[in-house]
């Protein structure tokens, strides 16, 4: 299933455009990575930063120099796989994704991304193509944030979310730290992490991945074309109100948090639906005080995370909420507090990369549609600093983030060969 | 403060009738009492079957011998402390309530009608006053539920609402039984306990007991005359859709569990304000999963407490519920279900003593008003078996179940009195 390093001469570019990678090698690949933290229901638990994270990049990186790349680890464990190219001055063309887990993650998420870019490259080494730019494929740290936070880390310090000193101090709930937990697996590496301290800039950066939802099953559309992701607000509200006994106290004289609570709770789908199609309302957490069946509840806490692709929309999102806060609290008898947790600006990709995504796409002949990515990935922190572009393919039922998670291997050979040649397009060939 | 026998010859009628209960006394006893499990924030934690709960039973016993009564204990521990009355084969008019306490719980509920039951019988000591019947004042065991199940238990087999055989057999978290927990606190009685095993007949059965709701104090009355308990439904209801990511899952095709289950929380209250005054509802428990802020819920289980004054406004309320229910779960996307797990049919407290208590009530010059109790209480199972009524007084703020729980020494008087006097109605002066 390896390949050696095989640098023969170049083929010719009409050949090139006519690759295609190898869908068994990269499902192989996919399941061979998948043993590493599997769970019993077909899943796979791997944190990030643990031993078993350690055994999945050590993994990656044997397959990467037996492809005959180098390998390059910065200051926050971000792994960067390099094919170099005819002109080594030339900035990489990246693709790239992560391999830790959810508690209860799939197979895909994230591997596929990665496993895509692997592949890419072996592909054209069984095919003797070389690139006029390097290529390398990057795996970042901590995407998922289900052991440390900021989520994103690897990617948000290479481009400046945060700094490398925060994502190093973060600590899990053991109190062990990232800079401490990088060190146990072997994985602090001397190269700069962020591209203000001299991490080299892609001329592109690709990440392919599972779509995490419905809407390209529902269509029936094999291969999504990111545009660019929603920006989100998060907000805790808290509803107050006087916990009193269910059967002594009177409809008139109650001060019922859970009734103001669900009130709200249902002007926030009415705001998102007022967004259509672009924005989304969720309440997820719902916390009721003191929650015994027969006390009218005292307190209620909830969350609130809004999503929009522009802006103004999670602007008039965020009024509208606030709105209704206010009549709740100024009709009597609830306090109401709302404070927001979390935004992100939404992200616009870049124009030329997702052009070279959908060019990509007619290329291998898929039928494809634009997509806005509901949620964050790494290449919304990339796309920061460097032009970066995503590429989804559908997965089963929308389902990610549960051991359930699947996506077909005729999808995932779609994707990765809109990939290679979305690569191949920026890349140029020598 | 003790009162030792004192048969003096019979008081005059003219002056039975005015007489008054000692307040200070009352409130010294009350105080006493409290002290007996007493909490830092000026609350009572006394559990039932306990140490502690044995040591206020002896201080009873103790406090109804030096007051002349002779004591029994029933099979269930429940206490009848018994002032013999001229006509001993006449079944006695008895007072009473329960001295176990939630674990936060205040110096009022239950211990008050325990109390005033045996001011009443020193007030009459005091007095010289003889009763054609006997006087009883009964303490039953376990009426808060807090520790064994089910609530209302002594009241309960007493009354046969369930079997002396079912709970002894009721076990607390540690798995300790309500039989073994009454032998190792010495209140395993020789008495029978249930009516239809030989337990004595009351001629009538009057309880005093604080509001426990705002009802009384917002209309600024001092005493409340209780005409009955309001009947109770309550349900587990489930609504399940699909767990999904907040981010990438448009609102048109989310199964959001919690959208489903929130509108089904607004009708509850809707449906109990079709049904005002006699109606109430709510919901005081919501389990969201899987309740992380960025997943559209998969699933809600939620609690409904109904209550309603008559039968056929618990089955209207019956109706609406299972017809929302029934609308969202063919609107589609959401299974839906509703299970009744607990009815108690509403009560109407016996006419003739309501009357005595209204007359207590002018006898005393109190204002008062009729009221139904919106709480179960054992007058509510005594109610089955005998001729039973119940006397309201405010409690501050209407709270209850609470270390803060507060009455006045005015409105424990009132009470008080009117409960003397209704029981001197009932048993007749000698």
């Amino acid at each position: 299933m390896q390949n050696p390093t095989t640098l023969a001469p170049p083929a010719a570019p009409a050949n090139a455009r006519q690759l295609a990678i190898d869908s068994q090698r990269l499902w192989s690949s996919l399941m061979e990575q998948a043993r590493i933290g599997a769970t019993d229901k077909g899943g796979i638990c791997r944190l990030t930063l643990t031993e078993l994270d350690r055994q999945v990049r050590d993994l990656f990186v044997r397959w990467a120099r037996e492809a005959g790349c180098t390998v390059r680890i910065d200051g926050i464990g971000n792994i960067f796989a390099r094919r170099e190219g005819e002109d080594p001055s030339r900035p990489a063309v990246a693709a790239g994704s992560h391999m830790d887990t959810q508690p209860t993650g799939g197979k895909f998420d994230g591997n596929f991304g990665v496993l895509a870019g692997l592949e890419v490259l072996r592909t054209l080494n069984d095919a003797g193509v070389r690139t006029v730019a390097p290529l390398e494929v990057c795996v970042w740290t901590n995407e998922e944030g289900s052991r440390f936070v900021p989520v994103m880390m690897g990617s948000g310090v290479y481009a400046g979310a945060f700094t490398l000193a925060t994502a190093l101090a973060a600590a899990d709930r053991d109190g062990v730290r990232v800079g401490e937990a990088l060190k146990a697996i072997g994985y602090d590496g001397p190269a700069p992490a962020a591209v203000q301290d001299g991490a080299p800039r892609f001329a592109a950066y690709f990440e392919a991945h599972i779509e995490q939802g419905p809407v390209l099953e529902d269509a029936g559309i094999p291969l999504g074309v990111v545009t660019g992701a929603l920006g989100q607000r998060w907000y805790d509200v808290v509803v107050t109100g006087q916990e009193a006994h269910a059967g002594p106290t009177p409809m008139k004289l109650r001060r019922d948090a859970l009734h103001g609570a669900t009130g709200l709770m249902q002007a926030v789908r009415s705001i998102a639906m007022q967004e259509q199609p672009d924005g989304r309302g969720t309440v997820g957490y719902v916390q009721v005080h003191p929650n015994s069946r027969n006390v009218i509840p005292g307190r209620v806490t909830f969350t609130v995370d809004f999503r929009h692709a522009n802006d103004k929309g999670l602007v008039r999102m965020d009024q509208r909420l606030r709105e209704e806060c206010a009549a709740l609290a100024s009709a009597g008898g609830l306090e109401v507090s709302v404070e927001q947790t979390v935004y992100f600006p939404p992200a616009r990709f870049a124009p030329s990369l997702v052009s070279a995504v959908r060019s990509g796409a007619q290329r291998v002949g898929l039928a494809h549609m634009e997509i806005v990515s509901g949620a964050g990935h790494d290449a919304v922190h990339v796309a920061r600093v460097v032009p970066a572009a995503m590429i989804f393919i559908p997965c089963k039922d929308g389902i990610s983030h549960n051991e359930i998670e699947d996506a077909s291997l005729e999808h995932l050979a779609g994707g990765a060969n809109v990939l290679l040649h979305a690569m191949l397009e920026q890349a140029g060939i020598a």
